[in-house]
């Protein structure tokens, strides 16, 4: 079968490899309808971090199952599923909690060693726990509805949860520092699932403001750093917004975030912090600041976010700007890295 | 007035001061009947940050109101008062969202240039946003109770806060890093009003493990580092504690609260953070950590353990192991500083 791989930074290709196969009876093979390109697989693209040369590409995609293993029970080949960028067994203590990435038995698509989701199969492990299928399947959505459910796998959800950690709610105000995909889609959960009632959204790309609004910004800044910090204060009566987004991971999105807190507030941070390694910690001490971090556990959302989209109350499709053929995943990085894109699609 | 005051590192001394007098229409007068050293004292004493020589010393107080400003409404002259250990006025918005030390009118007692609570009288600023005076005054609650009372004005609430921030709550299981009364009063608030199940206490000395048992500890880990975490592990089925009170501040104790916290669980900081600059983001953000800092906000908490302790329901007196008269206040240092004493009460 045909999967990217990552050659070097810069140099990502797509070759023949091995059919994805069942490798233990909690496996499922899944052919895949979608993939996407997540901002997260930048970071090795740019060099900012390392990954193998060789090593599979991709981590969200939805597709038609078409083998399971022995012990798999909640899905069957032909079901339309959605799988979230890590697999989890969804039984173990963590699971239980609803963290399910940090599951005993998880790992994530697309890691060293596993199939990636930019291919045209992917080997599911934990398919019990980790899959959840569309009822109805592709009969019954449509493929018009497919990018909204590919839109699940991660950044959907990653932005979601990043203003649950940010303690969003009804009628609260909320501010999102980062207009990529997740950024934009921390927008939507903050104001459709969570009933926020103004969302700030910093932003200096009008197609992404654009996105943002139609996902429920209300307020748009443009400025970035002190000034930026300062237009959301103004927003805000001069007191800072109680719940931020941190949805960048850079030394400089989080003094945005500490820097527009109100005092007593929280930030939930969803953005991978590899060139943030330390948080200085007498700011927020003083500024009586939560801190609520993490890498977002998808599958505690999937049911609920699944439903929705199913249902037309949840659209998140207009997070994809650019759609390209499996063969042609080298643009869609080099797209995404110039910020051409926001979100490219693999179709 | 005789008041403490800081001349050098190691070096506190009691002497003359002017008369502690209103300064603003807003202000009382307070003749302390009880004061106290607090582990934060010790941070200059130690020589480990620098305070201003000459200035006053002490922030938590108990006393009788001696004069009030013409706009003072809720004490009068005669009532017994708890005050926290920073003034505010109990009205701004950071008052009302209970972060009563972000006040824009607050300020902390000893701060360079206020009086400080180891002396004879203390200026309390916004004195009906800062004062609890306590129902019936002294005769109500006798002399035995004023220890109790005087806990209120710091360790206690910024125990029970450690607590609150870690999430603590009903059944819960919760670990304490730091057996100095801050620590020890986070057992507390966790098991007596929190209703915490199960309270780990981290705790290398005999007399403060009993107090810490007296106070609702449950188990008592005295390994540290590597070796702590390892125990209180094997205290939790492998699985790391939920809700973790963070009550020292320095690079052991945070990664001993950070090793020992369960995937997805909360660390209540409450510890100064004066030798803990920079915290190292990935491992939290892997771990999918909550961590809630600041200084707490005492006043936010007073009326409520007020009325517990006059009512007997709650009795923090055991945090006391020493008393002296002000004129020897030095010797408490010494004794703090040694760790002869956990905390000493000035009387």
């Amino acid at each position: 079968m045909r999967a990217a791989i990552h050659e070097a930074a810069g140099q990502v290709i797509v070759d023949d490899v091995p059919d994805a196969s069942l490798g233990a009876p909690t496996d499922a093979v899944v052919r895949v309808l979608r993939s996407c390109v997540c901002g997260s697989d930048l970071w090795a693209y740019r060099g900012i971090i390392v990954r193998p040369a060789g090593s599979r590409l991709g981590h969200e995609f939805i597709g038609i199952v078409e083998s399971v293993g022995d012990e798999v029970a909640t899905v069957a080949v032909g079901d339309l599923v959605v799988a979230p960028f890590q697999w989890s067994d969804n039984t173990c203590p963590a699971c239980r909690d609803g963290i399910q990435t940090s599951c005993v038995n998880g790992g994530t698509f697309g890691a060293p060693g596993t199939d990636g989701g930019q291919s045209e199969a992917v080997r599911v492990p934990q398919a019990d726990g980790t899959l959840v299928a569309v009822p109805g399947g592709l009969a019954a959505v449509g493929e018009e509805l497919l990018p909204g459910l590919l839109g699940l796998t991660d950044v959907v959800a990653t932005g979601l949860h990043g203003a649950v950690l940010a303690g969003a709610d009804e009628g609260s105000t909320v501010a999102v520092i980062g207009d990529g995909a997740v950024g934009l889609c921390a927008v939507l959960g903050a104001h459709e699932i969570l009933g926020a009632e103004r969302v700030i959204l910093m932003s200096r790309h009008p197609d992404r403001q654009r996105v943002g609004q139609r996902f429920g910004a209300t307020d748009i800044v443009s400025a970035r750093g002190e000034e930026g910090i300062a237009a959301v204060r103004e927003l805000t009566a001069g007191l800072g917004v109680r719940h931020v987004v941190e949805a960048v991971g850079t030394p400089e999105s989080w003094q945005m975030a500490m820097g527009m807190a109100r005092e007593g507030g929280s930030i939930g941070a969803v953005g991978v912090p590899h060139t943030m390694p330390q948080l200085p910690l007498f700011e927020p001490f003083i500024h009586h600041l939560r801190i609520s971090l993490g890498i977002a556990p998808v599958r505690r959302y999937l049911p609920d976010l699944l439903s929705r989209v199913t249902a037309g109350t949840l659209d998140p499709r207009p997070v994809f700007d650019m759609t390209l053929p499996l063969e042609s995943v080298a643009a869609g990085y080099a797209a995404m890295s110039a910020r051409e894109s926001i979100k490219v699609m693999l179709a």
